[in-house]
């Protein structure tokens, strides 16, 4: 069994020629065929071309030539990033019937560049717009570590085939949280960068001025190498993490935690010198926002499919793309003038901190049985409220790398690491100090997920 | 009688002991008094600060200083500029028990820093919503060429005032075309500078993603020099109008022009060596991406205004303002949409020339009491439809310098010269060549008219 914990070890011994593309291809998707059944992250496995780049690696590799970095490694991608001759369905069966993509999207070409091979499309939401992976047309898809419980969305499918180790690394996007809550609640690293860094076209859109892709790893140096080749350049070297202020966030970010997660980050912000509580102001209007302007960008963009194939549409997506297409211009206009606000005001917070840190999400995963989380004394829909943390964030186009918090001892926990645009590296070395010191990394599969 | 005709050479007399700061503020007061009756360009004259500020200014000279390049000078303001202790009313009613400005807006206080001395504030469409200056409150700004005719708008006042010879210099502000409009039909110089770059705090918005403000003057160097201290810096030497490629814009842009103005256009083009003629995609959609843009963002701003207040608003703008408020917000994602490509267009057709030529207005100044233009064989709102060339481009953001026409024989005409962002020193060099050459320049005004 080849072993695809690390994607840099498993080029490395590609490279070297200790194993082969081939065989770490084949072994990839002989797993998902005979794991995922029962987790229902992956839709679509590309056997032939991956088995044929594979191949190409191989004798890349025979000819002493160097494919890359991510050499044979294979990886996922959520179903709404083109790959060459597949067709993108972003989850719907709205766009079963397009046209095979003609070329891979930016982030997956410049992936392929570096050696690494796309080997499968994963879950999702139905055109993004969720957070439970709970997909009318390919089912729900389970949480490695409890299959009773969601794994977040709407990168469900990518989160969940990397915690479950069906792949090393996988590809997500996030426009309210997509990334980071599903991330979260499987365990696993993920990462949204800076809002308009990397390059977005080959991804089918969801909100235009919020979305934004990004990686899911089982490691954090495999999350940074697949970043740095997503983005096209190796971040500088990291800070030193004693230089760098870490401040965490109150009011909004501290109520509706729930008690092993408030406590994980209280030993978090210990460790990492006190973590003064910064306050952002008005962070139920960020919220808000960011929900009015997803809607109406998401309706905008699908008010000529909608005119025509509304019965194709998942009833929960369509009927709010629908009520974004119909939302009055003043309304969103508003959002805008707000959001020019609210992010002035985190710029002025990151000049006196270098990193916040917040949770993700309330707690751990939601039942899928009783679909809620409590909110403010009240059982909420988990579907619409499990970005109760994220969507403010978003609204600014802020860096954020979702932290898997180690030894919490129950199911996953995580926590979002936010800079201001650009500084990535600031929070790479913010969680690798918390690595180093246990508490943050992938958490563990129970046996029977294994 | 002082001799305003030419800012620069005002100031340079000041500063030289020719005449005084005082004796040019009272002279152009007095000149408002007994002149501006017939045209009504200015709401409110400044009495008692100018006269102060100009008494400071002369004793500076006295006692040795510089008071800057503009020393003395008087000008007057658009009623949306913040001048310190005065209201800013918008041409509103609405607006007119507000508190008196605390602050100068920007442009103000740098032009004041430089010497310049605010005496009055100008007439306007309320709001700015309109192409007329036709105010409801303050009345209609006639045209200093032909009292009969409209001034255009909404910068009405601005141009008038420039025009009749009552200032040297004015502001005024740019959404759809309200510099260029009124600038063209009073024969003056008028500068649309690049969105973004010349400060807007302290001027009242109207439609957030569109609004720039600019001057207007008698002399294109009295333009330059006030647009550089708007700005807040010189432009480095003007570009060898031999070097620059220049073109003229066909189809939309060529359509429904006036006999006069095409053989105007036509010398010009000549003149500037055979002008290829270049053609812009989807016109007409720009102007109605501008339309929905302005009304939805005017509707935001004002809504709440209008829900206290909507019986003391001009009923046509009050009736625009409310279906704006009420646009869809998927019609203005569109118009965004749309606007990113039209953008992109418009910069690619500058990588092959740097200067485009294209008419203000359709021809000379409608009639007052026959407010039409022809459009496509039809009479159709000039109000609505000055705009018809200068709105399209408004939503590219370029800068755009509108230049009158000289020797045309009748009433103004003008010409909109148009660059990329930020590529205004090519505007002004072209401009200067068409000045040397005779074929631009401020209009004489007629006999009756002084």
């Amino acid at each position: 069994m080849t072993d695809i914990s690390s994607a840099m070890r498993l080029a490395a011994d590609i490279r070297a020629g200790h194993t082969t593309a081939v065989t770490a291809v084949t072994a990839v998707i002989a797993d998902i065929e005979a794991r995922d059944t029962r987790i229902n992250s992956v839709t679509r496995i590309f056997g032939p071309p991956a088995v044929a780049e594979a191949e190409k690696i191989d004798r890349r590799i025979a000819a002493g030539e160097d494919p890359g970095p991510l050499a044979g490694v294979p990886f996922g991608v959520k179903d709404l990033f083109d790959v060459v001759d597949e067709v993108t369905t972003a989850g719907s069966v709205v766009l079963r019937e397009s046209r095979p993509a003609t070329h891979d999207a930016t982030v997956v070409a410049r992936l392929r560049a570096a050696g690494a091979i796309p080997v499968a499309s994963l879950n999702m939401d139905e055109f993004a717009y969720g957070f439970a992976t709970d997909n009318a047309h390919h089912g729900i898809t389970r949480n490695p570590h409890d299959l009773a419980r969601l794994a977040g969305g709407s990168s469900g499918g990518s989160a969940a085939a990397v915690a479950a180790g069906l792949l090393p690394f996988t590809l997500g996007s996030d426009t309210n949280g997509s990334i980071r809550v599903p991330a979260s609640l499987c365990g696993v690293w993920g990462l949204k960068p800076t809002f308009g860094t990397v390059p977005r076209d080959g991804a089918y859109p969801f909100a235009a001025s919020l979305d934004v892709v990004g990686p899911f790893a089982g490691t954090l140096e495999d999350l940074r190498l697949v970043y740095e080749t997503m983005y096209g350049a190796a971040m500088t070297d990291l800070p030193s993490v004693g230089t760098l202020r870490v401040g965490r966030l109150g009011g909004w970010f501290a109520n509706n935690v729930s008690e092993p997660l408030a406590r994980a980050i209280d030993a978090v912000a210990a460790h990492l010198g006190g973590a003064e509580t910064v306050q952002l102001p008005e962070v139920a209007r960020a919220r808000a926002a960011s929900f009015l302007i997803t809607a109406a960008e998401g309706g905008n963009l699908h008010l000529p499919r909608l005119r025509r194939h509304a019965q194709q549409y998942d009833p929960a997506t369509r009927d709010r793309l629908m009520a974004g297409a119909l939302l009055p211009a003043t309304t969103v206009i508003q959002a805008h003038r707000f959001r020019s606000w609210f992010r002035a005001q985190i710029h002025a917070a990151f000049s006196n901190v270098d990193v916040l840190i917040a949770p993700a999400t309330v707690g751990e995963a939601p039942r899928i049985d009783q679909p809620t989380i409590v909110v403010d004394g009240q059982n909420v829909s988990a579907r619409a409220n499990l970005g109760l943390y994220t969507q403010p964030l978003s609204l600014a186009g802020v860096p954020i790398l979702s932290t898997p918090l180690a030894g919490t001892g129950g199911l996953p926990l995580g926590l979002q690491l936010v800079a201001a645009p650009g500084r990535e590296a600031a929070l790479f070395a913010v969680a690798a100090e918390l690595e180093r010191a246990g508490l943050a990394g992938r958490a563990p599969l129970p046996a029977k997920g294994r």
